[in-house]
């Protein structure tokens, strides 16, 4: 016997079932099992994966016994049917769908109306009671759709011919067409299809039906389709099932009709029958637009019997695939067929609102209510958005790369200083060309951020993330003018231009900027089903913790509020950028000796002890991990080209640009000829080949001890005052980029030094930790000798993922896009942790630390620990908690949950095969 | 019995051995085992390194049972020399001398004559035959040496006694003091330690030992012996043995005598018995240069049984030990005692000569000569070399850091370009505040680099020592004023001044420069003692490869010479620099689509291939390996704060300014406004935060496949070309920066085409190989799927340290300094390979690419491939070839011969073991 490759379906029985996704496809499983399960599903068959495959490696051929094959499935859905292919009297019509194993809406083509012909037109009329301008319309649809996806015909002749015949009949609508109109068009239809391919239209319904089959095989490479695989990683060489099934008609008159519907509201989750049909009409005039389809529970009215047993089918439908169902029907007499159900598409909100009620109904259990929803989606729960109405009434203004979602209103401002001014009077939106570290504050006091260049890895997008700000950077159309305080934005031959001052409404989530001042709604997290999922999640999560990276104490509040369980990072530098601080930093770096240093040191002191001391607050009994000073000192300072530029303007500056040069650097006018050759040249010093590789993290602390020791100061006297208070203080304190035990043990020396002596002097004791960075390849390499000096490591893949692939992040964008094209990385490795290469030495680093000291605590604090497919890597890994910004712990809390789930399913499974 | 501290030695016996190096330390053993051989030695006893080291951990305490060990020492000592401690009429005096294991000499402190005492020098009168002149002087350089290395008295109060008695004396020379004087002289010297000690002198010869025993010991801390063995890597925890020894004196009239010698000459290797002498004379005298020695061969006819006796001992000395030895002796009343010998340090000519004749003398072997030359001595052999007496005629300007060795003269030049002007007339020393890629045209003109600042591993280093033209770096009393066209240098209150044109002589092994033109001798690599000396070296290397770095056909012809068995790294880009190519390379980057792109690149085609044509023909028979261009673009581009700054000063410039901006730019002056916006506009683009992280390698080829393809046409071309007239080409092309396989597969595809095409055209076969550098970490981490897409590897360790250390070594020169205080690396990471971290991702990668494709090719290309540990690193991790260049292929070929030899010693150790 050869090879089975039709599957046929209906009448309340299947070849293919449940399992056979692989060969059947999504579609082709689906009308299988509900089949199977009784549903009126019109019969038909599926003709498998493999066919396809075959048909691309044997240079566009089918196998050979597929012909009988599809005979014997069309013969026994000829009897099912009662009805004949190519009929006088009753026709049977077939339509010729594509079906991958996974979804891919509206990406390959179909056929409607297979089977039309002179011939059986003639039946069509029969069978519609004598409707000859609908047999007609039939007819000329399918001339047309077979002519562009089969003969690969341009659509733009066909509507020419439909569009010219329509003109001499004088009419508007193409409804306004009478049959003998129809009738015209299908000669000229078919005289076209003769000139275009040299051949007759062809009337043999067989032949019509392979060509089809071949034409969607053919699909599954339209640039389209190939582009959604890219996008949504599916796999290319799986190739897509043709499904062949009888055509049943909502369009036959006023007992006929069609709909769609979910079984649950997808955008809300609310537990109500969801949906919207028309009488007399096909399937695509739901979606066409041209009429206003009507609510559902109108059918109830309409077709009493038919709502009652649609009703009671989809209820099934759930039931059995034990989720909510999206599903299209049409009723041709009266009587009901489900064309289609699958599990729907829905919100974050509404993803969330199913999975509990779900559980409440005994519908699926807890564990599955934790898998039901993608760690992604609760993004959408956890920022602010738009009031949708709201956002109707405004002008969209140009749309750029969403990088940080979340809805933000607030009035532009075009640099930090101006941001940090607005403020005081009206929420801001600070609209940049890029973002630099100087931009820190300005950042801080906006609402949103919005940037002409970079992408999202920019350091506007790391940075809003980290902030939970919402931001859109790459916003190319628009181009701003700093100094004349404006901004405008091209589009095609509009240009719009606004100032400083002006209302924006930014999507974090969608990438658009609009005119105006939008409404948005709050998110609480701690409440309602959100809370009562989360909950669900944390107790599979179990002991793997989930920290936030926070650096002042306001998001460490936040961070609480979203279940953080800790500070996985705090980065002291960013606390030097605010602006009372900046003097004194500069005036550190700008030191010639060690005495002067301090002097400025002993500055910050008090400052940083503040921060850290609300920070223990806000964490009282969870740990907060403190990261000394880790950014090269130039960061710090005036750019070297501007000062470059700025002196070589200044001789022939007037009086106004020299105002603005000394408000710029800090030096009154009349020294400027005498400081700004200084400063230069002190940056000058502190300029670097790569940054990224220089004199920062611990090579810092290292030449300059006496940072360190006034960082462990401020930790540890901060932790001494808030203890006293009755906080419950665990500070672990983390030395950056180190790559040698050697390094860590000298910082560690400085740390331990000032923490005895600030606890001796207190009088108190206090569990604290020592641990380290892994973020340079060499430090994961010998991770066995550092983990002697760490009692904790904490994984900074950002930079890890720079050096193991000697990769900056902000230069990748260049050329990120050729990358993605050829597919190097299977996904953006700055957003999803690079597995095969950073990922091995991870997990190198935690088998070779844990081996020197097994009770090693493991995290990671880069962005990846917001990331769910690598919070799932690391989970596998053996880490103990991974660290994220607070807008995404509930994200990382869920994705931890789902990968301890996966992991005990796993072991189930292996415990079974045993 | 208690534990054996003290082990005497004289008289034809000695209780130690050649095996206690450990124990007794270098001297010590050597005391013993001349003892044993037979040679007349003073007798005397050597205190253990056990004791020093006890010395320290109980608090600058010796063990208890030292002092009974001491007792019996010395009592066997007076035996055998019938002398005794403090005797007033025959005393035993002695010296204290420290020893550690390894050489460390005059690190740490001696003591002499100790025993002298009030009475004892009554005794020294008589013993020296009445000479009290002599006697007291012993006894005041006793207290004098005494009093500073044990009592710790500063040296000036000594030495201010001792000149205010030559000026009551009214003498000049210490000469000319009596012993009148001397007595007065001792008499203050005694109050001089009262005052500052609070105590007498000690008069008790066995006080006066213990106190000068653990004086020795103490010296073990001292600041240059600490330094010292910083430098030698000598471990602080071995300690130092302490050597008592009977003192004989040279200086007890004209039956005495001292001197030292070699038994061959130290300079060049020849055997002739050298050294020089003194006649009554102490062995300070000859190296203090207050007497000119004379020549030993005078002593044949001053003393001929005493030279007849030195020639057959130090003869049986140089078979004993089978090396060349240094010694010391003194004749004390017609009668020799051997003070010391030891293998006798040489220069590297004086190295190989010894080696090679030895092995015709039948003294060693042939494997023992190969491990007994350093492979760094032989960069002495292998540059021109300044002739010394011309060298003295010419004042010294001043000394930087010696980055590339050899010397060089020639015409300064303070730009590549002048250079590439004035070398048309005469020889060209590049003098430059540093160096960038921008200057390599004008290198490459220059004998010799200098510049003001940067380290061994900066631009002008790396690349000088690649091009082997000595270079001196970080010459930092030099300011060079190029516009002025003359540099000063500031040593104390003194400027010199020196202009463009003025000759230099500048000698990179040393880092010293002269004004003026010295005289300088060639090396010959390929006859002589040296040639046959690497012919045994390769004799032992085997199979293990030994290729060079060369980018033009000049190197590749200097390498041939050298040894080089092939080309491991031709840097296609250093060829882009010409100044005959760089306006096509400009044009080439500044393009905007790709048509443009290859009209510049068809313009580069014929150049390299012609290049390529000369490096096959250079390496007839050799495997020659390409890479393809690696350096990000804006490498070629004008610098972009040149440009900023330009620009800037742009609308106030005169004439003369515009014109040199029409030059720097390559504009004309009435288009400069217009174009240069347009250029730094691309530059900015162009511009990276991270270039050594950023778009280039590989990235290049994959954004503009046109390069690649347009670099293989010109490989393969070129090697059908010379292929045809015969030559034996075996081209490897390489893709740098991979750091996944899909990268790989992307630039193979497009040379694989290429050649294909080229040679089906041609109707030639040709073995050629596609393969990678591995210079990042993900390559090695995910070495098993590169070596599938890869016949070859060559570790890029430059980089691969850069990134596995998270380290640019340009900007690591700024915190090295306090690296190396704190020992975070063994050695300087860029010059010799970082084992513990790069070297285990480097054995990782072989072994993982191995699995994948036993027959992988495995090399090295890095600077590391010079660099004799790295080579033995190499050779032990399995690889097939090491890459270096031109000027190191020899030191690397014996570097290879020693690595191979102690690996099959060791294996023949292991097989012994079994």
């Amino acid at each position: 016997m050869s090879k089975k490759y039709v599957y046929s379906f209906g009448g309340g029985t299947a070849d293919g079932d449940a399992t056979m996704k692989d060969t059947l496809g999504g579609k082709g499983v689906g009308l299988a099992e509900m089949s199977k399960a009784g549903v009126p599903v019109p019969p038909g068959f599926t003709i498998s994966t493999e066919v396809c495959n075959i048909y691309f490696q044997n240079g566009n051929k089918v196998p050979a016994d597929i012909d009988q094959q599809m005979d014997e499935a069309i013969a026994k859905l000829e009897a099912q049917m009662g009805q004949k292919l190519g009929d006088a009297n009753d026709p049977l019509l077939v339509s010729v769908r594509s079906g991958a194993k996974f979804s891919m809406p509206g990406m390959m083509n179909t056929i409607l109306n297979l089977g039309m012909n002179d011939k059986s037109v003639q039946g069509l009329i029969k069978r519609s009671g004598g409707n000859a301008r609908f047999a007609y319309d039939c007819y000329r649809r399918f001339i047309q759709m077979f002519g562009e996806v089969a003969l690969d015909i341009d659509m733009e002749h066909f509507d020419h011919i439909f569009d010219e015949q329509k003109k001499k009949a004088k009419v508007k609508l193409d409804t306004d067409l009478t049959a003998e109109d129809l009738q015209k068009i299908i000669v000229e239809y078919k005289k076209l299809v003769k000139k275009e391919t040299k051949k007759d239209f062809p009337q043999d319904p067989r032949a019509q039906l392979k060509m089809s089959r071949d034409a969607v095989f053919r699909s599954w490479w339209n640039p389209k389709a190939s582009y959604y695989r890219k996008m949504e990683r599916i796999p290319d060489s799986i190739g897509t099932a043709a499904n062949v099934q009888a055509m049943v008609f909502g369009n036959m008159g006023d007992d006929c009709g069609t709909g769609v519907g979910f079984t649950r509201d997808p955008g809300s989750g609310e537990k109500v029958f969801y949906g919207e049909f028309l009488i007399n009409a096909q399937g695509e005039d739901v979606v066409a637009g041209i009429r206003t389809p009507r609510p559902i529970s109108e059918l109830h009215d309409e077709m009493p019997e038919v709502y009652k047993q649609l009703v009671e089918i989809t209820s099934n439908l759930e039931r059995h695939y034990q989720d909510m169902q999206d599903f299209e029907f049409t009723v041709e007499k009266n009587k009901l067929y489900m064309l289609q159900t699958r599990n729907g598409k829905r919100t974050g909100p509404a993803a969330v609102r199913v999975a509990v009620e779900m559980v409440k109904e005994g519908l699926i259990t807890k564990d599955q209510a934790v898998m039901r929803v993608a760690p992604s989606q609760l993004d959408q729960l956890l920022h602010p958005v738009f009031d949708a109405a709201s956002l109707k009434t405004l002008p969209k203004l140009l749309t750029g790369i969403a990088a940080s979602p979340g809805a933000a209103v607030g009035k532009v401002a075009f640099s930090a200083e101006s941001a940090v001014e607005l403020c005081k009077g009206a929420p801001v939106i600070l609209v940049r060309k890029e973002t630099t570290p100087d931009d820190i504050h300005g950042m801080d006091v906006s609402r949103g951020i919005l940037t002409a260049i970079g992408g999202k890895s920019s350091h506007a997008a790391v940075v809003a993330r980290g902030m939970g700000r919402p931001c859109i950077v790459g916003a190319s159309a628009m181009s701003i003018d700093e100094r004349a305080g404006k901004a405008t934005v091209k589009s095609g031959d509009k240009t719009v231009t606004f100032k400083e001052g002006d209302w924006l409404s930014i999507d974090g989530t969608t990438g658009h900027v609009y005119l105006g001042q939008a409404q948005t709604n709050d998110p609480d997290p701690s409440s309602g089903v959100l809370a009562t999922f989360m909950g669900w999640a944390d107790e599979y999560r179990g002991k793997f913790g989930v920290r936030a990276n926070a650096d002042i104490p306001r998001d460490a509040k936040v961070a609480r509020k979203f279940g953080a369980e800790g500070i996985g990072l705090c980065r002291t530098e960013h606390m030097f950028f605010a602006e009372d601080r900046l003097p004194h930093v500069q005036a550190m770096i700008l030191a010639r000796d060690e005495k002067t240093r301090r002097q400025a040191l002993a500055k910050l002191l008090p400052m940083q002890r503040k921060d850290f001391a609300g920070l223990f607050t806000a964490m009282n009994g969870f740990p907060v991990v403190i990261r000394t000073l880790d950014p090269p000192l130039h960061e710090f300072l005036p750019k070297r080209e501007d000062l470059m530029v700025d002196l070589a303007k200044l001789p022939h500056a007037d009086t106004k640009e020299k105002k603005a040069m000394s408000e710029k650097y800090g030096f009154p006018v009349g020294q400027l000829k005498k400081e700004l050759p200084v400063l230069l040249h002190r940056v000058e010093e502190l300029h670097e080949f790569n940054p990224m590789l220089g004199h920062r993290g611990c090579r810092l602390g290292i030449t300059y001890p006496e940072i360190t020791e006034m960082q462990a100061r401020a930790v540890f006297e901060a932790a001494v005052q808030v203890a006293k208070k009755g906080v419950n203080v665990i500070p672990e304190v983390m030395i950056p980029l180190v790559g040698s035990w050697k390094e860590l043990e000298h910082q560690k020396n400085i740390v331990e030094g000032v923490a005895k002596e600030v606890l001796a002097k207190a009088g108190i004791t206090l569990k604290y930790m020592i641990g380290t960075m892994i973020e340079i390849p060499r430090a994961a390499v010998t991770a066995a000798k550092i983990a002697e000096q760490a009692e904790f490591f904490s994984f900074g893949t950002n930079d890890l993922t720079q050096t193991t692939m000697g990769l900056s992040r902000d230069d990748y964008t260049k050329f990120s896009g050729h990358y993605q094209d050829i597919k190097v990385f299977p996904a953006d490795p700055f957003a999803e942790l690079d597995q095969e290469g950073v990922g091995e030495l991870v997990k190198w680093a935690i088998a070779r630390g844990r081996e020197t000291r097994p009770e090693l605590e493991v995290g990671i604090c880069g962005e990846h620990g917001g990331d769910p497919s690598s919070v799932k890597f690391c989970y596998d890994a053996g880490m103990d908690y991974v660290s994220c910004s607070p807008y995404r712990v509930p994200i990382a809390r869920l994705a931890a949950a789902q990968a301890a789930l996966a992991k005990s399913s796993a072991g189930a499974e292996a415990g079974r095969t045993v």
